[in-house]
């Protein structure tokens, strides 16, 4: 038996200059020396000018390497192709085809993931504000704040700061005293469970997409009064952007139904109060981390509304819009797309709708092929949204793939989102493997990294890496997703500049670096 | 909540010409009531239009319907409609996302499967000899013969036709014999449960493909010795025929191994004797089922061999060829493709084969993208396959895929092969929805099916039907594959004709059946 697996890319990742030059030693040296002396067919040179076509068009394909890049591309696709060629051997080692719930331990050892994650990544542009922070730090931190009363109504938690409980609604008690008496931790535990998805039974249990959205929408109820709370919404966003700048992410489009905030003595925030509390926060943030170059704000609310209350979201867009027009990007709508309304039902009042609100329309996170809910693509596009949310189903509409590849929308892909979410158990059926291999414009993100036991972007940026993509693709290709990043943001073209400049000039540094620590291993042996 | 599954489809699948006219006429009542009065963007006609242009270029898409092919297709799709809006609703009954293996006789009562069961359905391309018939069969018919021994080599069982057991190996013993001394029929029951790969637990029994392999392997290597034996193996062809005659299909291309078949005098009959073999017992099926149209074999040795014995196995084929030129459709390669070897170790040898010789290569049943393994599909193509087996992998390929298109080669669809060996669990994810979409030159066939509970064809044309296309994909996408299967067959263009000929006669009479169906059931209202 022969591993099949295990052979080195014939053309080691080169530009498409190098590789010209490769194919002309090719003819001389008989391809691979599978045909010395040349076959008189051209069979190894039409095949090797196939892969090497393919490879060309792949994300990443047309960069040139830069120097000192070929050494770190190197050390990384060595790692890759250990770590693909001992999984094709052991197909239970292989983490991308395994559910990130219990994998997550193990990519972080992966030696691919620890190169990740000191690359500069660019931006996260999918991601939900009440789940950015890790369910750690909700734990850990704002469960053990004072203020925070807890109660069970027929069996679910409800949590909420308060002065004094004035609900009369359920019998509210502080979570302080209830831990005092509670010797077994049981209540911690209880609440710990219902914090995150993360299972030890995957798909058991969630075993469709229905089941996994239910828990998924339950832990927005139970956290959301609790986050709401001003000074813990302003923390955990704080603490949420610094997951981010620590996972070397430099900039975010947060997507966020600004939701109503509370104080003790009982003022409410109203979403634009709430905007201006985004951007006040994330100026200090920069303050704090003068390489972080910020934010922007779609404001996103949950999609199961009706007419008017859609008209006041819309009214809240054009607010946002002529009041912080640099730190508003734009609208979308959130929530199960399954469940409904499909985008066609709210069509007629977005195209009412200023041109110069931005839309980045969740659509097509779905399996269902022919559907409503497969058809807000078509909607999400012929709305001229900026990008895709999602789009797992894209690929099954040629048309509107073609139309986004024209118009320059990219496809915000979430890989673990769409597996924990139950819309694909391996991650090498994901259908962004082709959206990689023809370099269609994408983006990869992390949606609501804190409800699955993620933290930044560098798991997404994994998957992606090692199950998605060509064993064959390299460096290069994550250097596209960084650009594109920034590309397909909604930042200004002068804002983009800079963005570039800087993340350039990380990426470079990181390069530097990669290349004095393959320096310093070689001058110790 | 609203459902976002079960509005009808806008165009109810009209012929492009009706299309058209019907277009014209949501110009004035303003496309599907969304937008009375018409807009003034012409939104809901881009629309409209939109959708239109990707259902023409869906597989079947050109197709005009026919006198009433009309009646069938509202009850096919009707039917459709509520099986796949039901399971938008309550997904865990959603089958084709379900494992065949757990499913099949879920299957068999849904009313698209009962319509899909009438159907003329055309032919089988992609089926392999040895997993042809049930192994209902195998257990109640050939275990019951006379002569049948059994041996247990540590705690392997072995079966084998004998005179008198002339092989000292084992201590072979009457299966008959054992059979008395079983009143508990543990026997039978160890017996039945080694002869398939049902099981009540598929993703804790098959976590993986190698695994799934495995067990595959070990049934061929528990019937083989069986079904070889001349007498078996004729009948359990024939029986095959019958069940796929039974199933409305009337033509085959049959790969083999051509493995020594043996008689119990210890008579051994070789490759073209076989075939030979082969080709009498079809002719025998003819005359008994004079609608039969015959078969034509596919010599596929197992890949796993040396040089040497590559080329022996080219002299056979090209001995077929020159003894049964009609009979003799080409020539293959099988076995776990992932355990190699790659077809580009048997490249230049291929090469020098005759042209006459044509190839019908498994290529690219793997999801390992960028492996040698894939990389079968750029040799598969460019010695010039005629058809493709599985290449679940294309996808990942865009240039193949274009050249696959322009050369006419034709991808061999195998929905319930490739779930059962793990390459994919939710059908849904299978990459042919995009070929489906896209109109490919697609086929769709049913591999083994004796080995996971199937029969016949109309199970792999209920799950590409109902779980691989489009919710809108209507009889004429099943038209368009039972078509393929004839105009990608290996027949002569004579051939060809003939074969489209009488199935359109017996597609005809289908619809005739169907239509008096509907009637008499209105009648009796």
């Amino acid at each position: 038996m022969e591993s099949a697996g295990t052979r080195a890319s014939p053309r080691a990742r080169m530009p498409r200059i190098v590789g010209l030059a490769w194919m002309a030693i090719t003819l001389v040296a008989g391809a691979w020396g599978y045909a010395i002396g040349g076959s008189s067919d051209g069979y190894w040179e039409r095949r090797a000018s196939i892969l090497l076509e393919e490879e060309s068009a792949m994300i990443g394909g047309d960069l040139v390497f830069e120097e000192k890049e070929r050494l770190v591309n190197q050390m990384l696709m060595k790692a890759k192709h250990k770590e693909i060629d001992d999984a094709f051997i052991h197909k239970a080692t292989f983490l991308p085809s395994q559910s990130f719930l219990l994998v997550s331990d193990k990519i972080r050892e992966s030696p691919v993931f620890k190169i990740i994650e000191q690359m500069p990544k660019g931006a996260v542009l999918h991601t939900h504000d009440t789940a950015i922070g890790s369910s750690d730090y909700l734990f850990s931190n704002v469960t053990f704040r004072p203020n925070l009363y807890m109660c069970d109504l027929n069996g679910q938690l409800w949590f909420q700061f308060f002065d004094k409980p004035d609900r009369k609604d359920c019998n509210w008690q502080l979570l302080s005293e209830l831990r005092k008496k509670d010797t077994n931790n049981l209540i911690d535990q209880r609440i710990s469970r219902q914090l995150t998805m993360v299972t030890e039974q995957p798909e058991k249990t969630y075993p469709d997409s229905t089941i996994a959205w239910t828990k998924f929408i339950d832990i927005f109820r139970l956290i959301t009064p609790m986050l709401t709370y001003r000074p813990v919404y302003e923390d955990y966003f704080y603490h949420g952007l610094l997951d981010l700048y620590n996972d070397n992410v430099f900039y975010i489009e947060l997507r966020s139904t600004l939701p109503t905030l509370y104080e003790l003595d009982g003022t409410k925030y109203g979403p634009i109060e709430v905007a201006l509390i985004y951007k006040k926060v994330t100026e200090r943030f920069m303050q704090d981390y003068p390489h972080f170059l910020g934010m922007k704000l779609i404001y996103a609310p949950i999609r199961s509304m009706e007419t008017a209350q859609f008209n006041e979201s819309l009214k809240v867009a054009l607010e946002l819009k002529r009041t912080m027009p640099n730190f508003f990007a734009g609208f979308d709508l959130v929530g199960f797309e399954e469940q409904g309304p499909p985008l066609i039902n709210f069509a007629d009042q977005i195209r009412t709708l200023d041109d110069g609100i931005f839309r980045f329309f969740h659509a097509g996170e779905t399996d269902w092929y022919g559907t409503n809910t497969d058809e807000n693509l078509v909607d999400a596009l012929m709305l001229n949204t900026k990008r895709i949310g999602h789009g797992y189903a894209i690929l099954k509409h040629p048309e509107l793939l073609k139309y986004a590849r024209n118009k320059k929308v990219a496809i915000e892909i979430s890989p673990i989102s769409n597996q924990v979410l139950v819309l694909v158990k391996d991650l090498r059926n994901h259908p962004a493997s082709v959206l990689f291999a023809e370099n269609y414009p994408v983006i990869i993100s992390n949606d609501d990294p804190g409800l699955w036991g993620s933290r930044g972007l560098s798991y997404d940026f994994y998957e992606a890496f090692v199950g998605m993509m060509s064993r064959n693709a390299d460096l290069r290709a994550l250097k596209q997703l960084a650009m594109n990043s920034i590309l397909y943001s909604a930042m200004s073209d002068k804002e983009k500049n800079r963005a570039m400049e800087i993340w350039k000039n990380r990426w470079d540094e990181f390069i530097e670096k990669m290349n004095d620590d393959v320096l310093c291993k070689y001058s110790r042996l």
